[in-house]
Order: structure tokens, then sequence, then C-alpha cells
């Protein structure tokens, strides 16, 4: 429990995965003043959207003009989601520094959400490897294995089937992979035990997690996988994006709630948080009737680790 | 972090801490109805008022009747809070089994609190003891010790100072200790080295946590106090109770969501979640229009854990 050497990265998803949980559509400049204050706030890592067809996901139509703008922000890696080789070759188009593809470890969702079984992804993704080496790019490709810890379809996932999965993509050429709980099912001695044995196939090529803080659980399963060795978290900011099979259901673990957690322990992230809490400030008033989370915005920092109490007792 | 033999005990303390931080005096019949309820959902341990002036505290002026009525439901143990000698005999009169006496191990709060330094607290302490003693009674006596872990007034509070109280505490006569993150300032780096420190001078009478969600690290911090070795938390149903000091901030870590945490990693509460739910339900009702938390009761149960789910599956 002691702070590592290695910092920790909070990987900002609001701008995907939490804009296509609603259904508002953020007008892109917005997007890039969220973008700009985002990395002014020291965020490095940043998902700004996904290569689908505008038609499925209205919110997110603008994702190459909003990756043009990223890749003016020095030292930013820009990432976009890719749901099949379509999406991956816009992305190399456009110049993405990674791009994440999800994998679904429940047949049921995977069936569900993209018509197709976890194995036929598992074929795209090597199609997608392919396409990236032959095209010289350096974009790095990560698989985000979603439902790992449960389906809200299937019920239970077998971690077999999860590890599975993981070494079928690390063979198939992917750079990372990154374990995701969809849905909120997660707890600490489940994420102990899966990022255990996820470990012991990849290695340091497991170099994600992605928490929902569905059912509260959600800052105690990051602390689980950073005792477990990962120091590379998805959040996002103001914790938006629900899960459509549970109405009103919180959505991803808080940008600002992590930064919270890991700067009271010592952790560096580089990230300043009162630039963050006033970025979020910015973006409720833009969502304004969404349905936001988080926790650390309500109270703010502690005395004990505001800027202001600092200098004064200097 | 596997499951351990020792079964984990959810002291409620909604009745005292919760209602005491809202303005509104909820009738008698409904403490009862509560008391019912959530005895009748597994829980054992309850601390349904506190022995405080009237006038201070009119939510708590009927905390006799309500040990009265608590004292008649088998198997429960009736706790009190009581901030004094003159609280303490009430509470041995009315036969509480267990009483609790705050100590703050921030002077500042102290004073402000209590007008009292947190030794003179101490010595107090021992007086309550040998009356205790003195009565015949068998009245369990545990010290909570508060802002443990900072404090809004002083800010900082030494680890050295909260294993000094725990130990004089210890050599005046009580039963058993607690810490406290009274202002939500705690984070499980801390939670490891706090209660680290303290299992060194207490022991196995080191015997509770109790923390608020201020800023989103309620439950983390219980889950590094359980992998310290602590298996008793207080919580709050439906999280009630902010903190004076930070205006909409979030209470104790809510019943339903440590149960829920527990029961997810097989570690055994004795608490039927859907029946805490139900009472939530009606909780929230009395208290219709107060800031209430916790976050399971949104999206329910997973999948995996619903009995109607299991039954059809079967």
């Amino acid at each position: 429990m002691q702070p590592r050497p290695t910092p920790v990265i909070l990987r900002e998803v609001g701008l995907r995965d939490g804009l296509q949980s609603i259904s508002r559509v953020l007008p892109t400049a917005q997007k890039l003043e969220w973008l700009r204050d985002a990395h002014a706030a020291g965020q490095r890592e940043i998902e700004v959207g996904s290569f689908v067809p505008a038609r499925l996901l209205p919110q997110l139509a603008d994702t190459a003009d909003v990756v043009a703008y990223a890749k003016t922000l020095p030292g930013l890696v820009v990432s976009v989601l890719v749901p099949n080789l379509k999406g991956a070759q816009r992305a190399l188009e456009c110049g993405a520094d990674s791009m994440l593809v999800p994998l679904s470890a429940s047949p049921a969702h995977s069936l569900a959400n993209l018509r197709k079984s976890p194995d036929d992804v598992v074929q795209e993704i090597a199609q997608i490897c392919a396409a990236r080496d032959a095209s010289g790019s350096r974009c790095e490709i990560e698989v985000g294995v979603s439902t790992a810890f449960g389906c809200t379809i299937q019920g239970r996932v077998a971690h077999g089937d999860v590890v599975r999965l993981v070494t079928a993509v690390l063979d198939a050429g992917v750079d990372r992979v990154g374990l995701a709980d969809t849905v909120g099912y997660a707890d600490p001695a489940m994420v102990t035990e899966l990022f255990g044995r996820t470990f012991a196939v990849a290695g340091r090529r497991l170099a994600c997690a992605h928490f929902h803080d569905t059912r509260g659980l959600g800052i105690a399963n990051v602390m689980a996988a950073w005792q477990a060795g990962i120091a590379r978290f998805d959040a996002c900011l103001a914790g938006i994006g629900g899960c459509p099979h549970a109405p009103g259901a919180s959505g991803n673990v808080a940008t600002e709630d992590l930064a919270y957690l890991f700067a009271s322990m010592g952790a560096p992230t580089g990230v300043d948080i009162g630039r963050l809490l006033a970025l979020r400030g910015k973006v409720a008033g833009w969502l304004d009737g969404e349905a936001l989370h988080g926790t650390l915005w309500r109270a703010g920092l502690p005395k004990t680790m505001r800027a202001d109490t600092a200098a004064a007792s200097a």
C-alpha cells in the first residue's frame, strides 16, 4: 500500500464512454474546450471519441475533428475506440496515438452488442493488427475485455474465458490489454483474483482497469487493481455514463475522485485537482439536467490538501 | 483478500449518527418500526440513540424509550452514545448492552465540541469505567476516537496522538476502541498505517472502524481496514448524516453498500440485502426531502446475486 515509483495514469474516457451514454449531443466547440482544459489540468491520455457509424452514435460523429484538435496538445496521448476493422482504418488515417478495441468476454453480450461471437472479434482484431503493421503506423492497439466480471444478460463470466481471450488477442499481436467491469458486478476480491490470473499470462501488457461505480464499489475496485500492480485506470469526469440495463445507475468511476484518492496517498497522477474540479463545474453546466456522479466535488479537498491552507500555514 | 472465518458485523448507527445530523425529528413509532425491520433483516448491533440533553439534540430525546423497545428484540446488542458521565449513568440505568464514548484526537475539535481537552475526556472515561464497575453492570464501554484521520478545524492529526489516547483509555479500563474518520479525510494508505499502529498497542481490543464517504473513499477505506484485520464497521442506512462543516457532503458509509460489498466477496454479515433495501425505501419516504446517499439502491443486486435469478436458473 506504499506509494509506487510508477506514476498513476488516469485515462480520461468522459468524451467517449461518458458522452455516448447520454442522448444530448455536445457541440464540437465544447468538446475542444473540455480537451484544452483537461490537458491544462495535467491529463495526458484521453479517449476523445469513437469511430462508429454516425447513425448509431451521433454524439461522437465529430470524432475525426476532435482527434485533429487533440493532436495539437503537447504530450497528449490521443486515443479512440474502434469497434471493427473499418473503424480501425479511420483511426489509422487520422493519426490517433492509440486505439481501444472492445472485446466482450460474455458471448451473449458480444452477440447483442456487435452481432459477433468473441472468437469472431478476436479474428477481426488480428486483421486490425495486420492493417496497422501494413500501414507502417505506430498507433498502439489495446484490447479492452468488457463484461470481464459478469454480464447483465449472461450473468456469471468464467475467469478462464477472460484469460483465454487475453491470450488469444496477445497472440494476435495487440500491444496491451485491459479488463473492464462494464456493468458494475466486480468486487475487490474478484479484482484481485482476475487481475492476478491475467497478469500470469499477460505480464506488463496487462495495463488498464476500467471500473463502473454502479453499486458503490468502483474506488475499492481501483484500489484492489492498484495493489495487484495496475497503474493506469479509465475514468470519466463527473462519473458520466450509466448503464443502459440499469436506469439511474452510476457510470464510470469519477476522474476527480480517483485523482483525489491517489493524491491523498502520495501517488502522483500529474493532475491538478483544483483545475479538474473547475472543469467539472463547466461540463456540469453544459450537461445541465443529466445525471452526474462522483463525490469529491461536493465537499472539495480536505483542509490538509488545499493550496491556500498550505500557504496560510507555511 | 480471502473471506475470513470471522463474520463481519455492520453496526447500524443511522438512528443516532444519521438522525442527529438532520433537523427533522423522526417520531418514536417510526424509530421502533425501523428497529424492528432492521432486526428482521438480520442486523444484530444497533446504536439506537444518545444520552445528551434534549435541548441540544431533540431528535434523540426519546432514547430511553427506544432502548426499552430495542431490548425486546432477541439477540440484539443495544448500544447508545454517551458524551459524559451523566449520559453514562443514564445508559447504565436503562440497561443498554454497550455504550460508545467519543474522544476527539484533535484538541481543537474536542474543545469546540465538548469544551474539554482530550486528556480531560480521558479522565471522564476513567470515571465512567469506575461507575460501570461500581454498578455491577455488564455494559461494555467502547471509545470511538474521532477525527483520528484529520480535523476540519486543526487540519492534520498526528498518528502518535491517536495511539497515545488509545493507550490511555485502555489503561483507564474501557473494553474496546474504534477509530473514526469523522470528517472524511482518510485514504486507504492512512487506514492501513493507523490501524496497523493501533493494533500494535490495542490488539483485538481495536474492534471498530467508522468511515464517512465525504470524498468518495468510504468503501475503499472499509476494505483497507478489513484487510488490516477489522471485522466490525459502523454504517448508516442510506448513508444518512452529513458533516456540518461541509454542506451537502455525504455522510456515513451506507449500510446497504457495505452489506453488498461483503456479500459479494463471500464474507457473511448475516444481513438480508433485499430486506435492507426495502427498509431503506421506507426510511427514504419518512425522510422525504433530506439528502440520502449510497449507491446500491439505484441499480439493485447484480443478476448473479438475485434470489429470483438463482431460483429461475436452478
